[in-house]
């Protein structure tokens, strides 16, 4: 699927009918926060409630990030022999036909193999990793103590999409000051929900990891009633506007390379066209 | 222009000959670095050499990121009193109709307007940000001590497009060590030029200001012989791209939401249609 293999199409559609019976789990924060560390424990909860765990890290992937991000992958290896986890890590490069459509893809793909849990981890708080982690059911933001004056949180709506504030490695100073920053921030924001729970924990260990995967399931709860028929109505317009905009685009991507488009590329240059007009030129050309 | 009122497009039409005169320099780095110090630094050297600067900066949009930039921004408004300083914030949301254009949009005002220097910040380093900054002439990247673990800088290609790399904050201890790991960092990484120098500065003392300040006119030096063409052209295709596809997306737009849309939605979720299937009912419906 991730490779665009011709067959890929066929296999999601026959995978489709067994898509939407999983529990998504969205787990999001910037490096350095423990994210991974976190993600680990939350494997080893819910397999020990016998649930059968997936995992999809969105990844961003320049080949420099490679070395601290493989660290972490390396140490959720420890639960790869374990038949009922399943790990896939994809990179945001690469996936012009939408990210949103292949999340939504490996997560059916997850679906279909019988995972109760899929814990859909993003890397980074770019407006990227904020598109993948709003796909989820329950959004996790994780926090650590001292963010305060590095915004790490507070980028481009991720405060509004978070059903849960982890803030991890709790042990270090400036913890309780981190959390009246996080309640205050929330606060200040307009809230058409509730306040969204605030959690310690300290990963490394493993301390308010079993709290955290109860609180979880309450917000699952929760959800049942009102909203993870809205959620999963967003994922499946998400994913349906992605193909059709990726649909659309691979068939006008011969336009916006080309001969034709250097030519007026080269006359935009030389201040012959306006890029406007050029613009106009192309998308008559397509209509007619 | 960027509230998109019908007159902007006759005005940038109009505008566009004036275009592709200004050095355009990308400033990015995550939050915390002293992004917002430096350049405050580089706009009071360039006006000592008699230069009229726009700085554009874009930002993240959240209504939660407000506060730590607005600090930033109130800091450079010291230099919003000197009529040769213009200084305009862009938000990277709400900009559906492609980021690229409206930079280029904003650049191109600035550059009509007689600014000789343009310096396009961005907050973060996140994909879009990236894209933004890519379409300098010339691209500084900033860090600061003990960014080891954090990888701030190494995300999503931000490497590959850095001409110059500035250690702030040079200060703190680790300085030494932060600029090692740049450096195999870079020689890691698969180079075609050569490795982009790595400068020292304590931007909120000035120190080193001056010197990156001539470090960047010499990379305009060697750029003039090769590279400013290609870079103009690159923003011009990245432009021109960005207006035919957001053409395209407004004309296709009534179809990505309405009636049809959300009756497709509906037998997705109900299982009678796979979302491939819907997609390609909506795509031959816009051929009809």
């Amino acid at each position: 699927v991730e490779n665009r293999h011709p067959s890929a199409r066929g296999l999601l559609q026959e995978l489709f009918p067994f898509s939407g019976r999983s529990r998504i789990i969205g787990i999001t924060g910037s490096a350095g926060t423990g994210k991974s560390t976190l993600v680990d424990g939350l494997i080893e909860e819910f397999c020990k409630k016998g649930c059968q765990v997936g995992i999809v890290a969105v990844d961003p992937s320049s080949p420099f990030s490679g070395g601290a991000i493989l660290g972490d992958r390396i140490r959720m290896m420890r639960h790869s022999g374990n038949p009922d986890v399943y790990i896939r890590s994809m990179a945001t490069r690469g996936h012009p036909g939408g990210l949103a459509k292949s999340t939504c893809e490996v997560i059916s793909i997850l679906e279909a193999a019988g995972k109760d849990i899929i814990l859909l981890e993003t890397v980074g708080v770019g407006q990227d990793e904020i598109d993948v982690v709003r796909m989820a059911d329950v959004v996790c933001v994780i926090l650590v103590p001292g963010f305060g004056d590095e915004i790490q949180a507070f980028k481009a709506g991720i405060m509004e999409i978070a059903d849960l504030f982890v803030i991890n490695k709790a042990d270090l100073p400036e913890t309780e000051q981190a959390e009246r920053q996080v309640r205050v921030m929330l606060e200040m924001g307009e809230q058409k929900k509730a306040l969204p729970p605030i959690l310690k924990t300290i990963a490394s260990q493993g301390k308010g990891i079993c709290g955290l995967q109860k609180e979880i399931d309450r917000l699952f709860v929760r959800l049942q009633s009102d909203g993870k028929e809205t959620k999963r109505k967003n994922r499946v317009s998400w994913m349906l506007r992605d193909i059709i905009v990726s649909g659309i685009y691979s068939s006008v991507e011969a336009c916006l390379s080309g001969k034709a488009f250097d030519e007026l590329v080269e006359q935009i240059l030389k201040k012959k066209l306006d890029p406007y007009s050029a613009a106009d030129r192309i998308l008559k050309g397509m209509k007619g």
